[in-house]
C-alpha cells in the first residue's frame, strides 16, 4: 500500500491516536455516509446516531406520556391518543453537538466525530406547544423538562437522559412530538415510540424515548443540561449552553475511495461537485464557497425542502492531474460563516470548521 | 471519572491504540447494538454494515441484471421482471468475516470490529439457482462471479467489488436474489435495488448492488476472492478461503452502561441473561454455556425462526455484589465450539472467541 502514490493515508495508519473507549463509542454511534449527501432525505439507517445509554425497547401499545409538575391541569396521553392529534410531516436536519470533535486540538475524549454526525429525515408527529398549553402551565414555570426512558451513568452520576426548554424556547421553537420517520414508525434507535424534535438546535435537545414532561418552577439542573453540552473555555468555566446549530457545509467527496485510507482518486475530467449546507434556527444559507485550485468560488444553491432542512449546492470543476485540496464554506443569512480553524471548547462542541477533502487526479 | 470504582475503563482511555484510518472505517461501518440482541429481527438501521467503497445510488426503474459468459442462453432481466419471480422471505443471520478482528494480537489493520458485526434481517427475494439454470451454464463452468456496482481501490488495485461461487456451492447453498429487507425495499447501504444473500457464509459472499453474473470456464481471480478473505498464517501464505460462518454466541450486556467506557453496572438481584448463538451452513446450535461466578452453566435455548437465523438463549443469574466477569460459549451440532483464545490469521477473520462482559454489582 505504501508504494501507491495516491494513498498517503497509509503512512498515518502507523500512528495510533484513538483510545479503545473512543472506538467503542464509534461502533455504536454510527455516522452518515458522505456519498449519500446527494439524497435530499438521508436514507433510513444512515442518519447519524448518538445514544448516551442503551437503546430501550418500549412496547408502543402500553406507552404513555405524562405531563406533571407545575401544571394546573396535568394529564397523561397514550401513544394512540397522541397519534390522533393533528399530524404534520417535516424534513428537519439534525446534527450532533459533538460533530467535528475529533478535529479539535487537544481532542476532548468522547465520541470522536469527524464530519459524519448529520442527517435529514422526514419526521411525522404533532406540534408540542398545544399539548403543553392544554395542561395549563403556571405562570411561575421556568423550565419544561423532557425525560427519556434511557438510563445510565456519566461521570459517576446515574440518570435518565433529560433536557429542558424554557417557556420562551417553547414559544420560539417549532418543537414536534414525533412518532414517525421517513414514512414509517420510529425505529428503536431513533427513540421509538415517541420523541421530540427541536428543529434548528443540535440533536441533544431532541429527547428520545420520551416518557415525561415536567413543568418546573425553578431551573432544571439535570446532568445533560448543566454538566455537559456547554461551551467551556477550561474545565472550571461554568460556560454557556450549546443550543442553535452553527452554520456548516459538507461535500460529497468526489471520485472513488481507497478501502482502507478512504483517500479519493479520480480521472481528469469536468465533474459537478455536490453537497449540503445548513444553519441553526431555520436561518437560510446565503452562500456556499468551494476551494478549487486555491481559489474560493461561489457554488450554486439548489434550495431546500423546508425551513429546517439543509440546502443543496453544486459547482462544476475541471479536475486536472495532480493532488487537489478541496474545501467548502457556508455563510448564513445572519452573516455567520464557517471558520478556517476550529473554535476550541473543552467538550468539543459545535466544531463547524470547513471540511477539507484531498483528491488525487490522474 | 477515575474516582468511580465501577468504571475501570477510565484508565485504559489514556492509551491510544487505534489509528485514524481504523476510526474512519468505524464511522462508516456501523455495528449492531448489543442491547438489541433481545429482538428476533435486528431493527432496520442497526444491522451491521461493511461496505468496501462508496454506496452507489441506483435507480431501480432502470436497473437490470445481466447473466453473461459461459452460458448457452445468456440473458438480462429488469428489476421488475426479477420481482415477478416466485417470492420467498427468510430470516438470515449475517456476520462480517472481520468480526472480532480488534481482539486479535497483533491486530490486523482494517475495520477494527470487536463484537458488533452481526445482524438478522428478513430478506425478501427469489431463489437464485433457477435463474442461473435458465441461462444454461456450460458443463465447463468453474465459477459464477457476482459483480456489484461499487468501485474503488484496495492495495492499489482498482476494481468493482466481486465474489464467486462454484457450481457445487450453488447446488449446496440456498442463495437468494434479494430486493427487500424487513418488509421494505432494500436500503441503499444494504445493496439497493438488488443483491444476493448467501445464507450460512460470512457476509463478504452476499454481494450488494448486483449488476452482473458471469459464468467462467476458469477460476475467478478477482481481488476480493483471492487477495482478501483468506486464512493466512503469515503474509506469504496463499491461505485458504473464508466461507462458512464459525460458531458464535453473544449476550446482551446486563445492567446499564457508563456513557464513555460502556462499563456495566447493576444492583444485586436475580436477572435473566439473554443472547443469541449461531453457526454456519445452517448447522443448529447444540449448547450455549455461560460463565457465571467462575462456573460454565448451560443456558436454555429458546429456538430459532428459520434454518439460517440465530438461536435465542437465556439463563437466570443471581447477581451478588462485586465485580463479575461473564462470558458465553456456543457449541454447534457438528461439535464446533468457540475458542477461549482467538485463532490468529493475518487478515483477522472469523474470530469467534468467547465474548467477555464485566459487570459491577452493588
Amino acid at each position: 500500500m505504501k508504494d501507491n502514490p495516491f494513498l498517503p493515508g497509509a503512512a498515518r495508519a502507523d500512528v495510533p491516536e484513538f483510545t479503545r473507549d473512543e472506538l467503542g463509542l464509534a461502533y455504536r454511534n454510527s455516522g452518515a455516509l458522505l456519498e449519500l449527501l446527494t439524497c435530499d432525505i438521508t436514507p433510513t439507517g444512515t442518519h447519524y446516531l448518538l445514544n448516551h445509554f442503551d437503546v430501550p425497547v418500549i412496547a408502543p401499545e402500553t406507552h404513555s406520556l405524562t405531563l406533571e409538575g407545575a401544571f394546573r391541569a396535568p394529564y397523561s396521553l397514550t401513544l394512540a391518543e397522541i397519534m390522533a392529534q393533528p399530524q404534520i410531516t417535516r424534513p428537519v436536519t439534525l446534527e450532533c453537538a459533538g460533530n467535528g470533535r475529533a478535529g479539535m486540538d487537544p481532542r476532548p475524549l468522547s465520541m470522536p466525530w469527524m464530519y459524519e454526525a448529520i442527517g435529514t429525515s422526514e419526521w411525522t408527529g404533532t406540534p408540542l406547544a398545544p399539548l403543553i398549553e392544554r395542561a395549563r402551565p403556571k405562570g411561575s414555570v421556568q423550565d419544561f423538562t423532557f425525560i427519556g426512558a434511557d438510563f445510565g451513568y456519566d461521570k459517576g452520576v446515574p440518570h435518565f437522559y433529560g433536557r429542558s426548554l424554557t417557556p420562551q424556547d417553547m414559544a420560539e421553537l417549532e418543537v414536534m412530538l414525533v412518532w414517525g420517520m421517513n414514512g414509517a414508525p420510529l425505529l428503536p434507535q431513533h427513540g421509538a415510540p415517541l420523541r421530540i424534535i427541536v428543529p434548528g438546535w443540535y440533536g441533544m435537545a431532541s429527547v428520545k424515548w420520551l416518557t415525561t414532561i415536567t413543568a418546573l418552577e425553578e431551573r432544571y439542573t439535570g446532568f445533560q443540561q448543566v454538566e455537559t453540552y456547554r461551551f467551556r473555555a477550561h474545565p472550571d468555566d461554568p460556560g454557556t449552553p450549546v443550543n442553535r446549530i452553527h452554520v456548516k457545509s459538507l461535500m460529497k467527496p468526489p471520485g472513488v475511495p481507497d478501502w482502507f485510507t478512504r483517500a479519493r482518486w479520480m480521472e481528469a475530467e469536468r465533474v459537478t461537485l455536490q453537497g449540503r449546507a445548513w444553519s441553526g434556527a431555520g436561518v437560510p444559507i446565503e452562500q456556499v464557497e468551494v476551494l478549487l485550485d486555491g481559489e474560493w468560488r461561489a457554488a450554486e444553491l439548489t434550495g431546500r425542502a423546508d425551513t429546517y432542512a439543509w440546502t443543496g449546492w453544486q459547482i462544476d470543476w475541471d479536475a486536472t492531474p495532480g493532488q487537489h485540496d478541496l474545501a467548502c464554506r457556508a455563510t448564513d443569512a445572519e452573516g455567520n460563516a464557517q471558520p478556517l480553524v476550529p473554535d476550541y471548547n473543552t467538550g468539543g462542541f459545535a466544531n463547524n470548521v470547513v471540511q477539507r477533502v484531498t483528491v488525487y487526479v490522474t
